[in-house]
């Protein structure tokens, strides 16, 4: 356990590498368990042993998050998770639009789980007059010539794209241009955009691909 | 554009990298686009073009699911995708069962999309009584305590993981006893299981993060 010093003043100016970005909601989670099992302090090398990530990456990733653990105490439970919790943006709601109300759309609508992690969707957008002025699970669909007088209304900066991979180009560029600067894309398509707009792939289907391929792998090998 | 020839004899035991699988939908996705536009042939400049990724990776990447591109002509599109659809296993229903129909779990239970790429959900399992012995989207829901029998019964290997992350490794303790050779968590818990089980981690949370994270470092920037 080594306790850690940031000299680092405008901590939000500090480019977190992805990686470490991906790992701390594991640590998180994991820390989470360990306070319902009623632990109060947790060190690096504890976590390690419960998920297999060498202690010294551990510790590395938790010095981006500027908590300082104590000597052979470690890191108070409760100031770790929240701390952790504020990071990673789950503590503050970040209002987002859905762009194509198709299958994996109209699942995503469902699942209001996500206001625990921090996105809240408050309108979706398509051009289906079956879908046009419904809701689903509460949240209004509106067609999408309405989509840039509706940002403005909502204030809404980021977009979750499940539209066909035909148009994912075309409305990623409307989205842009219409002031979205963050897309989640959940379509198997890469998007472009320009230099400043933040992208993040969720291919459901390339994780699928990859669980397929390997099953068959473990298949032949028996 | 390269002719690609391969030498081997057993191409079920080829390990192709996470990597390349990963992006095998991408030029899958983008060459379905192509033929919509009416080309007949494409080569690995042409995709390159249009997504950016190195044209020799692409040759590199296509050269795993052993097609033979011509030389000045290309690859044949329909031929194309049907080979990577059938590389990927798109082609073929893999019949899984989702574990823990909470608010990401009924989201996925409605994204019928899965099946187009290879997944169906046939049953669900958790012990909530208000939703054991009902349906969601057609897919039956059992109790937990059923899932060993129903396995059998079904012939399924795949388990989806999305209960929470408090039983995320007992859950998939159990599924691994009871047969499941893959599984796709879902969870943000970082689950072990033994070497010859494949794990998938979707953690929409993580890329939410890495969004979130992304976003005010840009908004700081401006």
């Amino acid at each position: 356990m080594r306790t850690i010093h940031t000299p680092l003043q405008k901590e939000e100016t500090v480019k977190v590498p992805e990686p470490t970005l991906r790992r701390l909601p594991w640590y998180l989670s994991n820390v989470k368990l360990l306070k319902q099992r009623g632990e109060r302090f947790v060190s690096s090398t504890q976590i390690s042993n419960e998920i297999g990530i060498d202690s010294s990456q551990i510790a590395k990733d938790l010095s981006y998050v500027h908590i300082a653990g104590r000597t052979r105490v470690g890191y108070e439970i409760d100031t770790l998770i929240s701390v952790l919790e504020n990071f990673l943006g789950f503590t503050n709601i970040h209002k987002a639009f859905l762009f194509g109300v198709g299958s994996l759309g109209g699942a995503l609508l469902h699942d209001s789980g996500l206001a625990h992690f921090g996105l809240e969707i408050v309108a979706a957008f398509d051009v289906n007059p079956q879908l046009v002025g419904t809701t689903l699970n509460n949240i209004p669909i509106f067609h999408s010539d309405e989509f840039e007088q509706k940002r403005e209304e909502y204030g809404v900066h980021i977009g979750v794209l499940t539209v066909p991979i035909e148009i994912a180009q075309q409305i990623t560029d409307k989205m842009v241009q219409g002031g979205i600067r963050a897309v989640w894309n959940f379509t198997p398509f890469r998007i472009r955009v320009p230099e400043d707009i933040v992208v993040q792939n969720t291919s459901l289907y390339a994780h699928l691909a990859v669980m397929f391929n390997r099953l068959n792998i473990n298949e032949t090998e028996r």
